[in-house]
């Protein structure tokens, strides 16, 4: 058995740089046919050279491979109409983190008020540029996605014309406010859709399993597995695969990321295929996103065979998800 | 200004065996009078011949300190009175552990359905000796405890006269059960008293905050501290202390287990000075255990000292609980 999917898109990934970029950027443009790329880097992408110099650098890492990279700018209040038109023919998307909520959030927002952001909002909302938001707020580890929930609120309020994407959501909370509200979206990532906290910490501890936002409960992540099986039109995969070295990974004070981009595609096959809905695929690595982001991604078609996997158990110093487990599909390109 | 305690009790330690027994038992007996020893080596400590080698190993390992080491079997159900009664020369309590709930708890009990329990419990109860319970089902983690409740409900109706400890208690609905039943009884960790699940996940990983029962909320940790603040005549101090090597910590599949020994007397008088409570630790570390264990414990003064101590980084090959962080407190015999 096989699955052919036209122009799968990752829609929320971390490249990296330098020698983790060119590492890692394969691992992608082998079986997607572009990515949003997130800009938090050290120090995190704010203007528009470093987006096109950026870009360069993905283009070199990903050469050979139909692959497009769609760039984002990490949010600054201090961006306004002007800026922001410009970097319009760079960047699909700007990237909202509140400060030190994730990996190199540090120069993100700290204060929410809707006051001090709503000029470069309005600017974005004209000029139809999304906003994608790491929806989290300082509280505890376990209600922090809930708790932003008022914030995603009074943006969608705020904003009725701007694109808002509740970015890797791993609650049920952000799946009412997705219904409730027309101009909130999501992306959902294979972790969240596959591991519960008990993954992480319920057993020996799992530092591989460790990301942020931490992954929840089962009632959580059976929300989220209905929206993505039935493909829903506001929700698109996003992996947030973000690699860190072994060495970074398990030791005290860990980092935290997963490195799901050699297993998303026969991973979701198995999900998808568990649960009778192969023929949603598509919508969810695809077609949702096109519509979306009103994008015409490159023309590529992925194969997924039914064929034994055995996850790699690291990739140079890089320990993927599932290291040295048995998957039952596998990209045609591996 | 210095506290002195007269004999303090550490009502729940594992001391583990051969060297790494050596390495941490004279943490515990230089400034402790006397520990509840868990059973739970490999293999667990059944007969009455085990007990009293492990004992004597434990005399060796503290020699030259004034220190007793209260023994515990590991709980089957194949105990009879008899073997109870001669048990009880040597040891003060059985210890019972779900099967697999816990480090070495493999061949714990499998089945919690009390007829099968009910010989052993019966004879336990005549005899006058403790039942220690790990509380926790197989549930989602952050639920063990709580879903563990009807069993201690079931054990504390079914045997009224049986003293039912409940060990490192991590969730306010055990203090409910506390309350509620004459004859539970419970155990508090230092580790249990100060941290929350933000600790182990909310930032970076904490490998040495990764312990069982995991921590939870701050809801449950101020529920525990208002009983061990006040020191409430049914609840003892028991570290849980648990140490492993370094390098089964940090490391894919960590351990669990907390290494607190070197650091529960001067963390416990900062928590409770800072409480304006320091009138209730003599209570909370040794009092309301002689009169729950009834025992007499070996007459020594130790004296806690408000003076800097900074945590070392490593002991041997285990990082104790705060590694480099800065006490205000310190044992004098540090």
């Amino acid at each position: 058995m096989r699955v052919v999917l036209e122009s799968p898109l990752d829609m929320h990934l971390h490249l990296r740089d330098e020698d983790m970029l060119k590492s890692v950027a394969h691992f992608t443009s082998k079986c997607f046919s572009g990515a949003i790329i997130m800009p938090n880097l050290v120090p995190p992408i704010t203007t528009i050279d470093d987006i096109k110099a950026y870009k360069n650098r993905i283009k070199e890492a990903t050469k050979g491979d139909d692959f497009e990279a769609y760039m984002t700018l990490f949010f600054k209040n201090s961006y306004d109409y002007d800026f922001l038109k410009e970097a319009k023919d760079v960047v699909k998307a700007i990237k909202l983190y509140p400060s030190g909520v994730t990996t190199n959030s540090d120069g993100g927002v700290s204060d929410l008020d809707i006051e001090n952001l709503k000029e470069t909002l309005e600017a974005m909302s004209e000029l139809k540029l999304p906003l994608l938001v790491h929806g989290e707020t300082n509280g505890f580890v376990m209600d922090r996605e809930r708790e932003f929930g008022v914030f995603y609120e009074k943006l969608a309020k705020s904003f009725p014309k701007l694109k808002i994407v509740m970015e890797h959501i791993t609650d049920r909370h952000s799946v009412k406010l997705l219904k409730e509200y027309e101009n909130l979206y999501a992306t959902i990532t294979l972790h969240h859709l596959l591991l519960t906290l008990d993954d992480v910490i319920g057993g020996s501890l799992k530092p591989h399993y460790f990301c942020k936002p931490i992954v929840k409960t089962y009632a959580d992540r059976e929300v989220l597995q209905e929206l993505a099986l039935e493909a829903d039109a506001k929700v698109m995969f996003g992996s947030d695969s973000a690699p860190h070295p072994k060495n970074k990974k398990e030791r005290d004070s860990g980092a935290a990321g997963i490195f799901s981009a050699p297993v998303l595609l026969p991973a979701l096959c198995e999900l998808f295929e568990k649960n009778d809905r192969l023929e949603n695929l598509q919508k969810f690595v695809s077609n949702n996103a096109r519509d979306i982001y009103d994008i015409d991604p490159i023309k590529k078609e992925v194969v997924i065979e039914k064929r034994e996997f055995i996850v790699p158990e690291n990739l140079k110093d890089i320990v993927p998800m599932f290291a040295g487990k048995k998957l039952s599909w596998r990209c045609e390109s591996e």
